[in-house]
Protein backbone atom coordinates (compact mmCIF):
# COMPACT_ATOMS: atom_id res chain seq x y z
CA UNK A 1 0.00 0.00 0.00
CA UNK A 2 1.08 3.46 -0.75
CA UNK A 3 0.50 6.54 1.07
CA UNK A 4 -2.10 8.47 -1.55
CA UNK A 5 -0.29 12.10 0.01
CA UNK A 6 2.45 11.06 -1.21
CA UNK A 7 3.34 8.24 -3.07
CA UNK A 8 5.54 6.62 -0.19
CA UNK A 9 5.64 3.14 0.75
CA UNK A 10 6.34 3.60 4.19
CA UNK A 11 3.16 2.98 5.92
CA UNK A 12 2.86 1.54 9.27
CA UNK A 13 0.12 0.77 11.90
CA UNK A 14 -0.19 3.38 14.65
CA UNK A 15 -2.14 5.18 17.00
CA UNK A 16 -1.89 8.85 16.02
CA UNK A 17 -1.77 11.58 19.46
CA UNK A 18 -5.29 11.44 20.59
CA UNK A 19 -6.51 9.22 18.35
CA UNK A 20 -8.42 5.93 20.15
CA UNK A 21 -7.87 3.25 17.49
CA UNK A 22 -4.59 2.48 15.23
CA UNK A 23 -4.63 3.51 11.95
CA UNK A 24 -2.35 3.08 8.37
CA UNK A 25 -0.21 6.38 9.52
CA UNK A 26 2.85 7.08 6.48
CA UNK A 27 6.10 7.17 8.10
CA UNK A 28 7.58 9.92 5.38
CA UNK A 29 4.46 12.53 5.95
CA UNK A 30 2.46 11.42 8.82
CA UNK A 31 -0.87 11.44 6.12
CA UNK A 32 -3.05 9.18 8.49
CA UNK A 33 -5.24 6.81 6.27
CA UNK A 34 -8.87 6.51 7.83
CA UNK A 35 -10.85 3.04 6.78
CA UNK A 36 -14.29 3.53 7.86
CA UNK A 37 -17.50 1.79 6.70
CA UNK A 38 -19.35 2.30 3.22
CA UNK A 39 -22.72 2.68 3.07
CA UNK A 40 -25.05 0.49 0.70
CA UNK A 41 -28.70 1.85 -0.02
CA UNK A 42 -31.43 0.47 -1.47
CA UNK A 43 -34.91 -0.96 -1.00
CA UNK A 44 -37.93 -3.60 -0.83
CA UNK A 45 -39.57 -2.44 -4.04
CA UNK A 46 -43.14 -3.71 -4.33
CA UNK A 47 -46.12 -3.25 -7.29
CA UNK A 48 -49.15 -4.38 -5.39
CA UNK A 49 -48.49 -7.85 -4.14
CA UNK A 50 -45.47 -8.16 -5.87
CA UNK A 51 -41.41 -7.73 -5.05
CA UNK A 52 -38.77 -5.99 -7.38
CA UNK A 53 -35.99 -8.05 -7.81
CA UNK A 54 -32.63 -8.26 -9.61
CA UNK A 55 -30.45 -11.33 -11.10
CA UNK A 56 -26.72 -10.36 -10.55
CA UNK A 57 -25.15 -9.71 -13.76
CA UNK A 58 -21.59 -9.44 -11.70
CA UNK A 59 -19.82 -10.80 -9.21
CA UNK A 60 -20.31 -11.30 -6.27
CA UNK A 61 -23.10 -13.76 -6.34
CA UNK A 62 -23.07 -13.90 -9.73
CA UNK A 63 -26.30 -15.31 -11.11
CA UNK A 64 -27.99 -14.61 -7.88
CA UNK A 65 -30.92 -12.56 -6.94
CA UNK A 66 -30.80 -9.15 -4.93
CA UNK A 67 -32.83 -6.03 -3.99
CA UNK A 68 -31.82 -2.88 -5.75
CA UNK A 69 -29.02 -1.61 -3.69
CA UNK A 70 -25.98 -0.57 -3.89
CA UNK A 71 -22.96 1.88 -2.94
CA UNK A 72 -24.19 4.86 -1.75
CA UNK A 73 -22.07 7.93 -4.35
CA UNK A 74 -21.01 11.07 -2.90
CA UNK A 75 -23.09 14.43 -3.58
CA UNK A 76 -26.82 12.61 -2.61
CA UNK A 77 -28.62 11.52 -0.06
CA UNK A 78 -29.65 8.47 0.91
CA UNK A 79 -32.98 8.34 -0.71
CA UNK A 80 -31.50 9.92 -4.13
CA UNK A 81 -28.77 6.96 -3.88
CA UNK A 82 -31.73 4.15 -3.32
CA UNK A 83 -33.43 5.71 -6.53
CA UNK A 84 -30.99 5.69 -8.64
CA UNK A 85 -29.82 2.53 -7.35
CA UNK A 86 -32.98 0.61 -8.69
CA UNK A 87 -33.28 2.53 -12.03
CA UNK A 88 -29.51 1.55 -13.24
CA UNK A 89 -30.33 -1.86 -11.67
CA UNK A 90 -33.68 -2.30 -13.50
CA UNK A 91 -34.84 1.29 -15.12
CA UNK A 92 -37.44 1.23 -12.24
CA UNK A 93 -38.94 4.40 -11.18
CA UNK A 94 -39.53 4.21 -7.29
CA UNK A 95 -41.17 6.25 -4.85
CA UNK A 96 -39.78 5.88 -1.26
CA UNK A 97 -42.32 4.86 1.41
CA UNK A 98 -40.37 4.80 4.46
CA UNK A 99 -37.02 3.37 6.13
CA UNK A 100 -36.93 -0.23 6.75
CA UNK A 101 -33.98 -1.17 8.12
CA UNK A 102 -30.53 -0.23 9.20
CA UNK A 103 -28.09 -2.91 9.11
CA UNK A 104 -24.41 -2.82 10.40
CA UNK A 105 -22.54 -5.73 8.52
CA UNK A 106 -19.50 -5.66 10.10
CA UNK A 107 -17.60 -8.04 8.20
CA UNK A 108 -17.93 -6.57 5.12
CA UNK A 109 -17.42 -3.15 6.59
CA UNK A 110 -21.15 -1.78 5.27
CA UNK A 111 -23.73 0.00 6.78
CA UNK A 112 -27.10 -0.98 4.97
CA UNK A 113 -29.62 1.70 4.50
CA UNK A 114 -33.11 -0.59 3.31
CA UNK A 115 -36.20 1.46 2.16
CA UNK A 116 -39.44 0.41 1.47
CA UNK A 117 -40.50 2.01 -2.11
CA UNK A 118 -43.22 1.21 -4.53
CA UNK A 119 -42.66 1.00 -7.85
CA UNK A 120 -43.96 3.92 -10.18
CA UNK A 121 -44.90 1.86 -13.34
CA UNK A 122 -44.62 -1.66 -15.36
CA UNK A 123 -41.61 -0.42 -17.32
CA UNK A 124 -38.57 -2.28 -16.19
CA UNK A 125 -35.76 -4.16 -17.87
CA UNK A 126 -32.39 -5.23 -16.68
CA UNK A 127 -29.45 -2.59 -16.21
CA UNK A 128 -26.68 -3.44 -16.96
CA UNK A 129 -25.46 -4.97 -13.28
CA UNK A 130 -28.78 -6.76 -13.95
CA UNK A 131 -29.37 -10.02 -15.94
CA UNK A 132 -33.06 -10.39 -14.88
CA UNK A 133 -35.35 -8.49 -13.44
CA UNK A 134 -38.65 -9.02 -12.33
CA UNK A 135 -41.64 -8.81 -10.29
CA UNK A 136 -42.71 -11.72 -7.62
CA UNK A 137 -44.94 -12.72 -5.39
CA UNK A 138 -43.91 -13.43 -1.96
CA UNK A 139 -43.89 -17.55 -2.71
CA UNK A 140 -42.52 -17.23 -6.00
CA UNK A 141 -39.68 -15.41 -5.62
CA UNK A 142 -36.54 -17.12 -5.82
CA UNK A 143 -35.93 -17.93 -2.03
CA UNK A 144 -33.51 -20.76 -2.87
CA UNK A 145 -30.71 -18.45 -4.98
CA UNK A 146 -31.08 -15.04 -2.96
CA UNK A 147 -27.67 -13.57 -3.31
CA UNK A 148 -26.85 -11.91 0.07
CA UNK A 149 -28.33 -12.76 3.56
CA UNK A 150 -29.40 -9.12 3.84
CA UNK A 151 -32.09 -9.64 1.88
CA UNK A 152 -33.52 -12.54 3.09
CA UNK A 153 -33.95 -10.50 6.30
CA UNK A 154 -34.74 -7.12 4.55
CA UNK A 155 -38.30 -9.20 2.61
CA UNK A 156 -39.38 -10.63 6.23
CA UNK A 157 -38.85 -7.47 8.20
CA UNK A 158 -40.99 -5.97 5.72
CA UNK A 159 -43.64 -8.90 5.51
CA UNK A 160 -43.37 -8.25 9.29
CA UNK A 161 -43.93 -4.80 9.51
CA UNK A 162 -46.95 -5.12 7.05
CA UNK A 163 -48.53 -6.85 9.77
CA UNK A 164 -47.52 -4.29 12.81
CA UNK A 165 -49.90 -0.87 13.89
CA UNK A 166 -46.60 1.00 14.30
CA UNK A 167 -43.91 1.92 12.37
CA UNK A 168 -40.26 0.12 13.13
CA UNK A 169 -36.94 0.47 11.36
CA UNK A 170 -35.49 -2.56 11.90
CA UNK A 171 -31.73 -3.53 12.54
CA UNK A 172 -29.64 -7.14 12.08
CA UNK A 173 -31.22 -10.43 13.43
CA UNK A 174 -29.42 -11.26 16.41
CA UNK B 1 -2.75 12.56 -5.26
CA UNK B 2 -1.14 8.87 -5.45
CA UNK B 3 -2.60 5.84 -6.50
CA UNK B 4 -2.83 3.99 -3.18
CA UNK B 5 -2.31 0.70 -5.20
CA UNK B 6 1.53 1.54 -7.14
CA UNK B 7 2.46 4.92 -5.68
CA UNK B 8 2.05 6.94 -9.64
CA UNK B 9 0.81 9.76 -9.21
CA UNK B 10 -0.64 9.75 -13.02
CA UNK B 11 -4.52 9.79 -11.88
CA UNK B 12 -7.02 10.58 -14.06
CA UNK B 13 -10.83 11.05 -13.83
CA UNK B 14 -12.48 8.91 -16.05
CA UNK B 15 -15.75 6.37 -16.17
CA UNK B 16 -14.67 2.82 -15.80
CA UNK B 17 -16.50 0.57 -18.36
CA UNK B 18 -19.74 -0.37 -16.70
CA UNK B 19 -19.42 2.52 -14.29
CA UNK B 20 -22.27 5.45 -14.22
CA UNK B 21 -20.15 7.67 -12.46
CA UNK B 22 -16.68 9.40 -13.24
CA UNK B 23 -13.80 7.97 -10.22
CA UNK B 24 -9.81 8.91 -9.95
CA UNK B 25 -8.85 6.15 -11.80
CA UNK B 26 -4.72 5.33 -12.33
CA UNK B 27 -3.41 5.19 -15.24
CA UNK B 28 -0.37 2.90 -14.70
CA UNK B 29 -2.22 0.03 -12.77
CA UNK B 30 -6.11 0.68 -13.45
CA UNK B 31 -6.83 0.77 -10.12
CA UNK B 32 -9.93 2.93 -9.59
CA UNK B 33 -10.43 5.20 -6.11
CA UNK B 34 -13.71 4.29 -5.03
CA UNK B 35 -14.83 8.09 -2.89
CA UNK B 36 -18.28 7.44 -0.77
CA UNK B 37 -20.07 9.30 1.93
CA UNK B 38 -18.90 8.73 5.64
CA UNK B 39 -21.19 7.62 8.45
CA UNK B 40 -21.64 9.47 11.56
CA UNK B 41 -23.07 7.93 14.72
CA UNK B 42 -24.22 9.76 17.58
CA UNK B 43 -26.85 10.66 19.99
CA UNK B 44 -29.39 12.89 21.82
CA UNK B 45 -28.58 11.84 25.43
CA UNK B 46 -31.06 12.35 28.05
CA UNK B 47 -31.01 11.75 31.86
CA UNK B 48 -34.84 12.75 33.21
CA UNK B 49 -35.65 16.32 31.39
CA UNK B 50 -31.93 16.83 30.75
CA UNK B 51 -29.49 16.80 27.60
CA UNK B 52 -25.68 15.83 27.36
CA UNK B 53 -24.06 18.61 25.54
CA UNK B 54 -20.15 18.37 24.89
CA UNK B 55 -17.95 21.16 24.26
CA UNK B 56 -15.23 20.78 21.24
CA UNK B 57 -11.92 21.07 22.04
CA UNK B 58 -10.63 20.02 18.36
CA UNK B 59 -11.63 21.86 15.22
CA UNK B 60 -13.78 22.58 13.39
CA UNK B 61 -15.85 24.42 15.48
CA UNK B 62 -13.74 24.32 18.63
CA UNK B 63 -15.26 26.16 21.61
CA UNK B 64 -19.00 24.92 20.37
CA UNK B 65 -21.46 22.57 21.92
CA UNK B 66 -22.05 19.58 20.10
CA UNK B 67 -23.87 16.08 20.64
CA UNK B 68 -21.87 13.27 21.67
CA UNK B 69 -20.83 11.84 18.02
CA UNK B 70 -18.15 10.65 15.37
CA UNK B 71 -17.29 8.69 12.56
CA UNK B 72 -18.04 5.00 12.39
CA UNK B 73 -15.58 2.87 12.43
CA UNK B 74 -14.79 -0.78 11.18
CA UNK B 75 -15.99 -3.80 12.80
CA UNK B 76 -19.10 -2.22 15.21
CA UNK B 77 -22.28 -2.04 14.66
CA UNK B 78 -23.93 1.81 14.13
CA UNK B 79 -25.24 1.40 17.91
CA UNK B 80 -21.88 0.37 19.21
CA UNK B 81 -19.92 3.17 17.79
CA UNK B 82 -22.62 5.80 19.22
CA UNK B 83 -22.18 3.96 22.57
CA UNK B 84 -18.69 4.47 22.00
CA UNK B 85 -18.75 8.01 20.97
CA UNK B 86 -20.45 8.68 24.30
CA UNK B 87 -17.71 7.21 26.25
CA UNK B 88 -14.57 8.88 24.37
CA UNK B 89 -16.12 12.42 24.00
CA UNK B 90 -18.07 12.34 27.69
CA UNK B 91 -16.99 9.03 29.58
CA UNK B 92 -20.99 8.74 29.58
CA UNK B 93 -22.12 5.41 29.55
CA UNK B 94 -25.54 5.70 27.47
CA UNK B 95 -28.02 2.62 26.98
CA UNK B 96 -29.77 3.24 23.16
CA UNK B 97 -33.28 4.05 23.13
CA UNK B 98 -34.28 4.19 19.62
CA UNK B 99 -33.39 5.72 16.18
CA UNK B 100 -34.24 9.27 15.94
CA UNK B 101 -32.94 10.73 12.35
CA UNK B 102 -30.45 9.76 9.16
CA UNK B 103 -29.45 12.85 7.93
CA UNK B 104 -27.37 13.55 4.81
CA UNK B 105 -25.15 15.99 4.59
CA UNK B 106 -24.00 16.15 1.28
CA UNK B 107 -21.65 19.16 1.40
CA UNK B 108 -19.43 17.30 3.91
CA UNK B 109 -20.12 13.91 2.17
CA UNK B 110 -21.66 12.20 5.34
CA UNK B 111 -24.55 9.87 6.56
CA UNK B 112 -25.09 10.74 9.88
CA UNK B 113 -27.34 8.50 11.95
CA UNK B 114 -28.63 9.33 15.22
CA UNK B 115 -30.31 7.71 18.28
CA UNK B 116 -32.08 8.48 21.11
CA UNK B 117 -29.98 7.60 24.02
CA UNK B 118 -30.23 7.14 27.91
CA UNK B 119 -27.56 8.15 30.11
CA UNK B 120 -26.98 4.92 32.82
CA UNK B 121 -25.64 7.48 35.09
CA UNK B 122 -24.08 11.07 36.73
CA UNK B 123 -20.70 9.85 36.10
CA UNK B 124 -19.56 12.46 32.86
CA UNK B 125 -16.06 14.02 32.78
CA UNK B 126 -15.07 15.65 29.47
CA UNK B 127 -12.71 13.00 26.98
CA UNK B 128 -10.14 14.33 24.89
CA UNK B 129 -11.85 15.75 22.28
CA UNK B 130 -14.17 17.82 24.80
CA UNK B 131 -12.94 20.85 27.00
CA UNK B 132 -16.67 20.58 28.95
CA UNK B 133 -19.61 18.12 29.36
CA UNK B 134 -22.80 18.65 30.74
CA UNK B 135 -25.90 17.81 31.39
CA UNK B 136 -28.72 20.85 30.59
CA UNK B 137 -32.51 21.16 30.76
CA UNK B 138 -33.76 21.95 27.11
CA UNK B 139 -33.77 26.19 28.15
CA UNK B 140 -30.44 26.12 29.50
CA UNK B 141 -28.44 24.59 26.19
CA UNK B 142 -25.96 26.67 24.83
CA UNK B 143 -28.22 27.52 21.90
CA UNK B 144 -25.78 30.34 20.30
CA UNK B 145 -22.60 28.13 20.60
CA UNK B 146 -24.07 25.03 18.42
CA UNK B 147 -21.45 23.65 16.29
CA UNK B 148 -23.74 21.86 13.52
CA UNK B 149 -26.95 22.22 11.96
CA UNK B 150 -27.84 18.69 12.51
CA UNK B 151 -27.42 19.37 16.62
CA UNK B 152 -30.17 21.73 16.45
CA UNK B 153 -31.75 19.36 13.79
CA UNK B 154 -31.69 16.36 16.12
CA UNK B 155 -32.85 18.17 19.58
CA UNK B 156 -35.35 19.72 17.48
CA UNK B 157 -36.53 16.40 16.22
CA UNK B 158 -36.46 14.49 19.52
CA UNK B 159 -38.63 17.51 21.15
CA UNK B 160 -41.21 17.10 17.90
CA UNK B 161 -41.45 13.26 18.72
CA UNK B 162 -41.94 13.33 21.99
CA UNK B 163 -45.49 15.14 21.37
CA UNK B 164 -46.28 12.44 19.05
CA UNK B 165 -47.87 9.54 19.33
CA UNK B 166 -46.50 6.91 17.05
CA UNK B 167 -42.90 6.41 16.10
CA UNK B 168 -40.74 8.19 13.52
CA UNK B 169 -37.44 8.55 12.15
CA UNK B 170 -36.47 11.90 11.01
CA UNK B 171 -34.34 13.16 8.16
CA UNK B 172 -32.29 16.48 7.06
CA UNK B 173 -35.30 19.84 7.45
CA UNK B 174 -36.10 20.44 4.00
Amino acid sequence: MFCSNCGSNSIQEKKPDGDTHFRKVCSACDNIIYENPKVVVGSVCTYENKFLMCKRAIDPQKGLWTLPAGYLENNESVEEGAIREAYEEAYAKIKINSLLAIYSLKHVEQVQILFHSKLVDLNIKPGIESLEVGLFEWNEIHWDSIAFPSVVWALNNFKERQNLDTFKVYKNPI
